[in-house]
């Protein structure tokens, strides 16, 4: 009897991954929560039925929700990372040089616990105590809104706007995200894809370009999440994208990311231009 | 009680779209056919069990199967579409005031058939008897064999490599290829996804290469297919895509394709650069 996980990307669209074994089946006290053995895939993290992570195919949005907005920074010293329990982009924000310290605050402490236990590669930077790195288990939102003037980058690594990840989508919270910018600082969220769920993207432009001087759409190929077309959003204070030069060396390897991308990502299809700025509506 | 209609995308994945109605369900002499109205991509064509287009995403496929190596050569005047007998890419071809003529040769009558009658967005140009366009039921690989400089572009609209596709991955087809075009010809061909099939992918890189001078490889988002990343193979006798500068002016508005694309599609991340250029059997 095969075994199967599937998520329902859409009301009418299912994806079913085939699984050697389920290691882990739960719930927290925010959302139900399992890891199994994927074939395809390799080892997957489920939330409320939304696959998250795979060990096959991480490394992509890891390193395009870091590298991007962090190479773009000609300088990132303090990187504050919301959500991102599993630890990826952590690892990924740990191996700048120029950064000397990456807060990441995950509500979900049952999250950070199975990836320790499940995923090592993707939480290497977490398992290793890695002294650039503080990890704490709270509120994203309560903790933006304390902070002021500190950060050069802040990475939104949460899941879609329903459930645990749902005030992370406010314009309460974007202005949150300003004011604990540092006056050149940048923010960039994971926001879903453009294909699928054109009117959440074309809010989040709307309300983040409202706030912020300079708001861009990056895309990735994500074969893990629906359409595969991923987008991210990006708002920053002093650097646009889309004039960005190298600013320093890259000092490591990477498997998705390089200076072609960091420009190629921002280059948008036409009816993406429309989601963003045609007329709303239509 | 739903119906679905669902591709197996690998042995190990499924991508199930619900429908509210099959509208065509038969056999041709090459291939099992259905026609269905899926809920979420709109009408969809599958062909052996496999997801080809649908009227909600065909744009992505159909523009950069064609637009890519039509604007990379600067005065496409003769085309040869191989398989495409959905219309797609004749429909994108004539639009090009360069084209004089587009040939177009697919195996399976049935399926120019079915096209017409149940996707006329898709057919428009072959419903229309586009002047430009030549229609021929027949062996693709046969009609090649016979062709000699003639062709400024050559598009292999195939299915899969298994199946009535299977002869269109040959090296004994892109050496025939290499023939029908002129001196300054290319040729472009939908490879599958570098992230699943990177060892096809790379197979068809070498043998191309060992035949055309430039060998270059793009990629679309393209939602209906596995990992929503595909690729596209380009052989090409002059034009190098890697150093294109626009040549002539887009004369029609496109909802995927830009200058901006032109560029990027070829900007390829790490990983699919090593599957092209690194070790193989690693």
């Amino acid at each position: 009897m095969k075994k199967f996980v599937t998520e329902h990307q859409s009301p009418y669209l299912d994806l079913s991954a085939e699984v050697s074994e389920i290691l882990y089946e739960g719930k927290s006290d925010f959302q139900d929560i399992i890891v199994a053995d994927s074939k395809e895939f390799g080892r997957m993290l489920v939330l409320d039925g939304v696959f998250q992570t795979s060990d096959k195919d991480e490394f992509i949005y890891h390193e395009c929700i870091t590298h991007i907005p962090l190479f773009l920074h000609p300088n990132p010293k303090n990187v504050l990372i919301i959500g991102g329990g599993d630890g990826g982009a952590a690892r990924e924000a740990v191996r700048h040089p120029e950064v000397e310290h990456v807060t990441m605050v995950d509500i979900d402490g049952k999250v950070i616990e199975l990836s320790k236990q499940f995923f090592p590669a993707i939480s290497k930077a977490m398992r290793e105590n890695n002294p650039k790195l503080t990890v704490k288990v709270g509120d994203g939102i309560a903790f933006m809104r304390e902070a002021k003037d500190f950060y050069d980058v802040i990475i939104v690594d949460c899941s879609d706007p329903v459930g645990p990840g749902e005030g992370l989508f406010t314009y309460e919270f974007y202005k949150d995200t300003f004011k604990a910018l540092k006056e050149d600082g940048l923010f960039v969220q994971q926001t879903e894809s453009p294909f699928m769920h054109s009117k959440l993207v074309r809010e989040i432009k709307d309300c983040v370009s409202d706030i912020f001087p300079i708001t861009r759409l990056y895309t990735a190929f994500i074969p893990l999440y629906p359409t595969g077309m991923h987008c991210f959003t990006m708002g920053s204070k002093k650097y646009d994208p889309l004039t960005w030069e190298p600013n320093r060396k890259r000092t490591f390897p990477t498997k998705y990311y390089n200076e072609g991308i960091q420009r190629s990502a921002f280059v948008l299809p036409n009816f993406v231009k429309d989601v963003l700025y045609g007329e709303k509506d239509r």
